[in-house]
């Protein structure tokens, strides 16, 4: 397996293309952004970190049933996948009430929801990433109804299986993005990562955030917050 | 059947008790408003103009086996309506990009969609009537699932009488709002208004806004297209 040329460079991750065709190597960087790329920072340890706790979470998820692009960890900071084309709908499941969610709809951050929810944004960084429904989802050809259908199937069948693994692990799971691709013969499965930069987790007996709000929110020990993280999920990795 | 105390004040209506428990009487207001009430105008003759059309159009759809809480109109300026608790959901329909719709994802204005789409926004001008899924109103019980499903319904059985019906006499419906409320006995029926102020309005030759769009772009002119969608619908009333 060789790694060939760089495909494309996104805010967290560099993607690479291999000498299989069906496989990309993906490249976990220590950027730190939030706020649509407004704000920036250099976290040096990030990017092991998060290649350490999505390659862990990810392989959960296949042994639970989740089919996702993970084949396997090659490094601290790479990872080989299966090449997909990413359908661009952030799918958001929440479990409590945070962030944007908290803000637009008046509810206070930490109320649990009577049942978890999910959300679809438009992964468009020009547009700002909108909110959209499934209605959009279908005059925007995202995805088919039957494709939308099994993505949200899917997306909280993981979230019963992250709250319930990080829930035995002191880890309340408040919400979490997800992105979904296409393979060749069209199959829809779990790709991108499963990272405390893509989730919300919070010490279940403190609520202490141990994930990217310590950045969006200036809080501060980010690194020592993914340490913790990826510590409890038994990971080896120390940066 | 008398007209008691005044139960609230809108942006655009009175609301007045009446003498009969289930009965309520409705005064449309000259004022105008955009933008959650940061623009703000009194326009002489709006009042009476909306008044007739949102008549005319709650008989036509009450005509067509549409349930709604028009009884009668009473004078130029006002209306009796069934009582009903609102449900606090804005119900969009939209048949072409325009507005927030065209800006947030990027679709030109006046294009056509494949299909009606219907979106929800949460009645709350506190928060800004924000866009909300099914989900968020499940969790905030704005709706059962079943009250949902037939109020999209109705929405979308309401658009097709009012685009076939307006289409005939030269106007485009672009999108339109509606309001849903509860009977006492917990009948889901149309209620609120349909008019110029709640619809986007385009005569199908020009495109010209017939619609309260005039005021929220200062177009000018605004009475003078109330006035055509009024005679276009067989109206009577010169202002
Ligand atoms: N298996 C995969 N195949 C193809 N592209 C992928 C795969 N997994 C993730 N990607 C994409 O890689 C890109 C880089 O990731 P990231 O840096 O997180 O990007 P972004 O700036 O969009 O968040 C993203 O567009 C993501 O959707
Ligand atoms: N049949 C009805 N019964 C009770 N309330 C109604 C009925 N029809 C409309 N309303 C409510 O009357 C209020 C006044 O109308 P309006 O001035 O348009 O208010 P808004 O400022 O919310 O747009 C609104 O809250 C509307 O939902
Ligand atoms: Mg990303
Ligand atoms: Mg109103």
């Amino acid at each position: 397996m060789e790694k060939l040329d760089l495909l494309y460079e996104g805010k967290a991750k560099r993607v690479y293309k291999t000498s299989e065709e069906d496989l990309y190597w993906i490249e976990y960087k220590d950027d730190a952004t939030a706020f649509n790329g407004e704000k920036k920072a250099q976290i040096s340890g990030k990017g092991v970190l998060n290649n350490e706790i999505s390659s862990i979470l990810l392989t959960l998820l296949k042994e639970k049933g989740i089919e996702n692009h993970l084949v396997k960890k090659l490094s601290a900071t790479e990872q080989l996948v299966r090449q997909v084309e990413i359908i661009p709908i952030e799918v958001v499941v929440r479990n409590r009430a945070a962030g944007s969610f908290s803000k637009r709809l008046g509810v206070e951050e930490g109320n649990l929801l009577p049942k978890p929810i999910v959300e679809f944004y438009y992964k468009d960084d020009a547009l700002g990433d909108p909110f959209i429904n499934d209605d959009h989802i279908a005059i925007l050809q995202l995805a088919s109804p039957k494709e939308l259908e099994l993505i949200r199937e899917t997306a909280l069948k993981v979230n019963d299986i992250l709250s319930a693994h990080l829930g035995e692990r002191g880890i309340t799971v408040v919400d979490f993005k997800l992105e979904f691709g296409k393979t060749r013969d069209g199959q829809v499965i779990l790709a991108d990562e499963i990272s405390p930069d893509t989730c919300r987790f919070w010490d279940a007996k403190t609520n202490e955030k141990l994930d990217k709000d310590r950045f969006r929110r200036d809080l501060g020990n980010l690194i020592e917050a993914y340490q913790e993280i990826a510590k409890r999920l038994g990971g080896e990795i120390h940066v």
